[in-house]
């Protein structure tokens, strides 16, 4: 069981997925927390993306209230009033400032939040906050994800114990460039500021910000951190040891979470780590990476466990990095599958038994410098298009 | 029937492809025509495009050479030997310079050409040459294609009748930034070469280079327009009324083909015209509408028939263009489906009419400008995976 000192979850049923499924999650700290946030660079940002970002400019978060099947997005001065009015209901509920609460929705866009349903979820939830309930929360963020997305370590800050916690959900509309999900870190750790916004940020492009499952950026994707000082630690500083260690415990955390959202991806079988080196530049490595790991043909060839390293190499040559075909190799884990731009048929049988196992990684290197870049992607199958082409019609909206 | 003055036509079979369907075509003018050609910009270009290339710096052509089934891509310097000889064996047989054979493959990529079956092929395909055997040709360059692709219209040259008619091969890996398919273009009319050549370009940026089915572009995409001047007419030069004539049956051919591509995508059902208004630049109205075009999301949508705009507005708003929410409207035909970033749900369920039939446009205006774009894309459903997972086991392969 998943608990984080100084803070109470819960995740409650109230109606607003036809499903009867939980859809309201409430996370709530015994003093108000210091916060750090990242959200989607979408235009289009859902009402509570848009409260969210001013919320932060205190940087202070005493609870929040997550409304799932309901996005709240693309509905208009409609949508901010509603996000707003949830916000003073857990306010008044909790007996905090409004301003503490942070509101987050997702699910379909365009359609009003049912108010109703969402002010009875919230005065369940209330009543229902126990420290012992983070999966409940968890599973109350969820829309079309197969399985709950929890992780938690706890680390020492100089002799004190500390904890971090996260939970996420995604599935579709999973792509680069933050903040591609909803997701939740906890920490009962004391940390100054500017340096857990800095922390998270950098830890986020290393590992939410390099999942890809449809390349679809969402309006309403949100990843918060709180850190509410429970462990009765000094607080951490930029720059010191005791930041290294709390960094590695988010890196850890937020890594293991971003995977999990790849394996999750809406009818998602595999997850591949697609890794490229030798280009001659951080950024032609990550544009061949993206490109690749986007595919839609490579994705395809992924969930048929074929080998099909052609379309690797159409996918490097469409990337818009000026590679040298002549050069470049693909392998999937240890079994090359094209060298100097050419097949090696000997080896496809050994390939396909690589692209049977759940997780694999495709290695290219392209001969051109020293520079590298890792992202995750899923394959694409028929269950992908099954959900997202009746995603409205889905038990979860 | 089509038929174009001075050219013959033969497609067979030859065991490229284990179906036994026709895999072999070839393009036979009496006499050398002017030539202009369009390749991939794949870094990744197969063994017959890089020869294309190295023929089109004479820019004239007597015979196309087509092998369905295998991409002879990726296959190194073997490849380009394979080319080369199947070049040679047509022109022995049709007693031409066989630097005048044009050489094109389509299908799966790293696997060498059977070369027996090529030469065979060849020797079936000169003995069965025909005026009248065009949709043999036609059907012979299909891979995972459901129906021919073949337009033919005249026009007049002062007084003078001229044909143009073309044959395109499309299905997977359809994406902008040309040439994106296999074209055979072919006229009577006498063109002046790099009048032909200017034409041609304009012509397919404005048709081939507007489509999309799966946003990956293959290593082998050419489009080649062949002039033999058995028309009899003067010389059409750039900037007459002749060339205006002439462009203008070029765009009614590349267009309709072009189209044809979409609807037969492979697994479509739905093809939709995206056309994006009030753009601030013509880049930026490019911009959204190939990244609507392009998201997974929104093509699942459109398989759906389901009206979710705002999945639309989603890719409007990562699409990387600084438009403005409260500005944006989305029309599916001529109902209305969001107004200022909000989608009026009143309309939704006309708009589900819209995305019953098999064609519709997606209207998006941003109100920022004057500039516009157009581009057709497919819908995305379980037949595209199907095929696309599975191609290498397919039947055509």
């Amino acid at each position: 069981m998943i608990t984080v000192p100084g803070f109470r979850f819960e995740g409650v049923a109230c109606g607003i997925k036809k499903s009867k499924k939980k859809d309201l999650a409430l996370i709530f700290s015994e003093r108000p927390a210091t916060a750090a946030a990242l959200f989607t660079t979408n235009r289009f940002k859902a009402a509570p993306v848009l409260i969210g970002i001013k919320r932060m400019r205190r940087g202070v978060i005493q609870a929040v209230v997550v409304a799932s099947g309901n996005a709240n997005a693309c509905t208009g001065a409609r949508g901010m009033r509603d996000a707003e009015a949830a916000c003073r209901e857990a306010g008044r509920r909790l007996g905090i400032d409004p301003n503490l609460v942070f509101p987050s929705s997702t699910g379909v866009i365009g359609v009003p939040l049912p108010m109703e349903n969402v002010r009875e979820g919230i005065r369940k939830a209330v009543e229902g906050l126990s420290p012992a309930h983070f999966n409940q929360a968890a599973e109350a963020i969820l829309t079309t994800d197969r399985f709950l997305k929890v992780v938690s370590t706890s680390f020492r800050i100089r002799g004190k114990k500390a904890t971090l916690a996260g939970m996420t959900k995604g599935s579709g509309m999973i792509a680069p460039r933050m903040a591609t999900m909803l997701a939740y870190l906890l920490t009962d750790a004391a940390v100054e500021p500017s340096c857990l916004q800095t922390l998270f940020k950098r830890n986020s492009d290393a590992t939410f910000n390099r999942i890809t499952v449809d390349g679809d950026m969402s309006t309403n994707d949100t990843a918060v951190l709180l850190a509410n000082g429970f462990a009765g630690n000094a607080v951490i500083e930029s720059g010191s040891r005791e930041a290294a260690t709390f960094e590695r415990a988010l890196y850890d955390v937020t890594k293991d979470l971003a995977i999990k959202l790849v394996e999750d991806g809406e009818g998602a079988t595999k997850v591949a780590e697609i890794r490229v080196q030798g280009a001659r530049s951080r950024a032609a490595a990550e544009k061949v990476a993206w490109t690749v790991a986007n595919s839609v043909l490579v994705k395809t060839a992924f969930y048929g466990e074929d080998p099909n390293f052609g379309r690797i190499l159409a996918a490097i040559g469409y990337s818009g990095v000026s590679v040298r075909p002549e050069k470049v190799s693909v392998s999937f884990d240890s079994v090359m599958v094209a060298r100097g731009g050419v097949g090696i048929r000997a080896n496809e049988h050994e390939a396909a038994r690589v692209l049977r196992r759940p997780n694999f990684t495709v290695r290219i290197n392209l001969r051109q410098g020293k520079e590298s870049a890792t992202v995750w992607t899923s394959d694409l199958g028929l269950d992908y298009v099954r959900i997202s082409a009746a995603y409205r019609r889905y038990d979860i909206a």
